[in-house]
Order: structure tokens, then C-alpha cells, then sequence
């Protein structure tokens, strides 16, 4: 919990006030006292910081929001992995810079994930929150989404979702799709008109050779990381981490 | 598992015979039949494949093993996080090409972490191994090391064991030591002097300034992947994956 995050609601006239984990985190972990200034934001507004007013039970924190977080770089097309591995996975995509996440039926996802009760929005937010206060950086909520026809959505929906912006399609270990220089040789990844990166995952058995010439189709890229075949999960942040681009706007950060 | 490995005594003139998880793997997973072909491999051997004789409670495979693996290109100086993670992390270390591991005590790693029965070497080799077989090119078992004087480490061994190569300090989220082009402007992460990588990685709360200027005074330079502040498992993960040199060599992989 590098910055405590604050929901629209919680904040009253400049006043934050709050129990719960976050509290214990700024007893505990912190040592709150009162005047103590910490990193605070708002989900989905800005950043600043909260000055200390009261550590009890409840934390009060006059807070001053007025720097820009960092945007969302990239949206994932993700086929999904078993609800436990993708527990783990939403904080970590929060706090990379995932902006919106499509969870899209793909051959080999097995057919029972689309029931697990992680779907539903109330359970996805406060992994998705954490990301974020880990992060320190961005207060984006990723939103997350389901679509368990990948022919529908990607005949139907990809241009107008993604209307701009450089579309890869992660595809590992195999000839003539290695890593050839994005996000390395031009100093970035390639980003070529302004719009987000796309970036779709497989599931753990790859996409089908169907699959990927659909998304082919559809001018996604073919990447790779290299030889090396890695567990979805830790493909994931390990793309993420390749195509990262480099941040110059850290000075307005507070 | 992608590629299965053995150990040097299973294998008698030829021919492994295996049963457990492998065998499941191949009954289960690659529906194996007589005359199929796996891809195969020897723990800190050579790869290759083996073309199954039999399929039952054990699975008998005649192997070739003649193509060389790709070799680990990175050590860790790693101050542990806590031992549910570092057993999730194992596999993911063996899988991204790591050769050793230096669990090395700093100043906020958790006291209590050096009873964990997972620092006993059986334990940690079947995930290591794990890991291997998941990567699928390489065999080597990267070796897992405690030390828990961080001081003595650094200035009695250091330079015994890494008498050559780029080192690197992974420090997060400040100014001024943000990634500058390792891993990107020159086309490769750096490597100097045809040494290993080594990359130090501090505990969940950071290396002090100490320890940093510490490892500074020993030659590594820090490295950051910018503002966004990860979880050391992510981070681990993350930094690997942003280091890891472009491979050339997947021609000669069976």
C-alpha cells in the first residue's frame, strides 16, 4: 500500500475519513501520528497527499488531490486462467498500467470459469484497488469484462473498441514471432499513432492456429518473449514488463 | 510441462522409465500412445526426445539426447520475500534462464524466514525442476544458496563469485535511476564482458540506503523499471523479463 486510495464518496469537505485495512496500514505499517503527511488519490480522480488529523479507530486525513496520475498504457484481451491464478493476476495488471481487461472465451479456457463468482464486479474492484495502491502511480480502475464468444468479439466489437493504437497477439516459443526489437530498438513499444496498446493472451494451452489467424486478420502482430515458455500468469506480467514504455512524467508525481 | 526432464540414474541404456505426475502427464495431457515422440531432456543434460515403448502405470521411453540446452544467463543476489511466495517464485526462476540463486539477509527481510523448511535443498528441487520442464530449453538447476550476513556477503564473496559481468541493484520508484535504455537502446541488456548478469533484489520494504550504497561501493549500478512500484515477486518477474537478452540460438532446439 504505497498510496491510500480514497473513493469519491469517502472524502467530505477535504476530509477522508476511513476504517478498515487501510486504517491498520497507516497505524501499523506507517506509524501514523497526527500532521504526518502521507500518499493519498482518488479511484478514477487525482493524486496529492493527506495530511494526518486523527489515528484511531477510524484515520482522518485532510487530503489535497491536485497532480495527475499516470495514464493506462495498455488494454489486454486475456483468455481467461483458473479463477485462483487470476485472483493473483488482477492487482498485479492494476498495478502495471492495465487499462480495461477483456476476459475472452478462447478454445482451451475450460468452460467452468465462466461461472466463478470472481467475475462479478464487487469482488474484482477491491483486488483491482489494491493494484492500484500498490502501484502508487495511477488511479484508473481497470474495468474488467466478459465476452465468451471470441469469434463475436473479435468480428464485432475489436475496431470499434480499439479504433487506434499498435495490436499484438502474445504467441511463445515457436519460429519467426521472437521479440525483433519492440520496445527496444525505437527506444519504446512502438506505439505508432497514439492509441493504447492491445496486447491478447492466450490461455495456458496457447491460442489455436484458428485463433491467432483471426486475430491476424485483424492486424494484431504476432510477439514473443523467446524460447522460453512460461505459465500464463507469469507471461503476463512478463510481457507487460518487455513492453512497458518508459516514463518521463514522473517529476509531477507527489 | 513442457518439456520432460529425467534425473541421471533413470535413464539405463536408452531408456527412461518413469511413473508419478511425468507419467500422468503423458497419459493425461498428451493422450501418449507407442511410437510417439516427446520432447525430453536430462537435469543439467542434454535435450532431446523420446519416443514412447510403453504407456501404463510406469511409461517406458527410448531417448536422444544430443542438443545443448540454452544456458542460464543471470544469477540473483535475492533478499527473500516470504516462503509462500518464494515457493510460487521457484519454478518462475528456473523457467526465466536463472542460474544461481543468493537468498542473502537485508535489513527488512522477516527474522523468521530462515527456519522455513522450504530453504532445505529437497524441497526446493522439484520446483526448480518444475520450472525446467515448464520453460522447456534449458536443463540446467539453477542452485539455491542462503547467507544470511548481508555485509559479510557482499564484501567477503562478491567478487569471488561473480569475478565477472554487469551487475545491477534493483531499486524502484525514485528519481534518477529509472530504466536508461538497459535492455533497450543497445539491442541487449548490457553484458559487458561476456560474464552472467547479476541483479540484486531487495525485500518487500526495499534495501535501505545502506545496502544500496553498499552494493554501489561493489560495482552494481541501479536499475528501475520507473514509478510504478511492484510487489518483489512481480518485480522479480518483471525485471527478468525486461532483462532478458534477445535468444539466437532456438535453431538448435529439438
Amino acid at each position: 500500500m504505497n498510496r491510500i486510495l480514497f473513493e469519491p464518496g469517502e472524502i467530505a469537505e477535504g476530509v477522508a475519513a476511513f476504517g478498515g485495512v487501510r486504517a491498520e496500514h497507516v497505524r501499523n505499517v506507517l506509524h501514523g501520528e497526527v500532521g504526518q503527511v502521507l500518499k493519498t488519490g482518488e479511484v478514477n480522480g487525482k493524486i496529492g497527499t493527506g495530511e494526518i488529523l486523527e489515528v484511531g479507530e477510524t484515520v482522518r486525513v485532510r487530503v489535497r488531490h491536485e497532480a495527475e496520475p499516470l495514464p493506462p498504457w495498455v488494454d489486454l484481451v486475456l483468455a481467461p486462467p483458473r479463477p485462483r491464478i487470476l485472483k493473483r493476476l488482477l492487482p498485479q495488471l492494476a498495478a502495471l498500467g492495465v487499462g480495461r481487461i477483456f476476459l475472452v472465451g478462447a478454445q482451451k479456457v475450460e468452460r467452468d470459469f465462466w461461472g466463478a463468482t470472481l467475475l462479478k464486479e464487487e469482488n474484482c474492484r477491491p483486488l483491482l484497488v489494491d493494484g492500484l495502491m500498490q502501484g502508487c502511480v495511477s488511479t484508473a480502475l481497470p474495468t474488467v469484462e466478459t465476452r465468451r464468444s471470441f469469434r463475436r468479439f473479435v468480428t464485432d466489437e475489436l475496431d470499434a473498441l480499439f479504433p487506434t493504437g499498435t495490436r499484438l497477439v502474445a504467441h511463445p516459443g515457436r519460429e519467426g514471432m521472437r521479440d525483433e526489437g519492440w520496445g527496444r530498438r525505437d527506444g519504446g513499444w512502438g506505439m505508432r499513432d497514439g492509441g493504447r496498446l492491445v496486447l491478447a493472451i492466450g490461455p495456458e494451452g496457447g491460442w489455436t492456429d484458428e485463433e491467432v489467424a483471426s486475430l491476424e486478420a485483424h492486424g494484431f502482430v504476432r510477439y514473443s518473449l523467446g524460447p522460453r515458455i512460461l505459465r500464463t500468469d507469469t507471461a503476463t506480467v512478463a510481457l507487460l514488463a518487455r513492453l512497458m514504455p518508459p516514463e518521463t512524467r514522473t517529476g509531477v508525481l507527489v
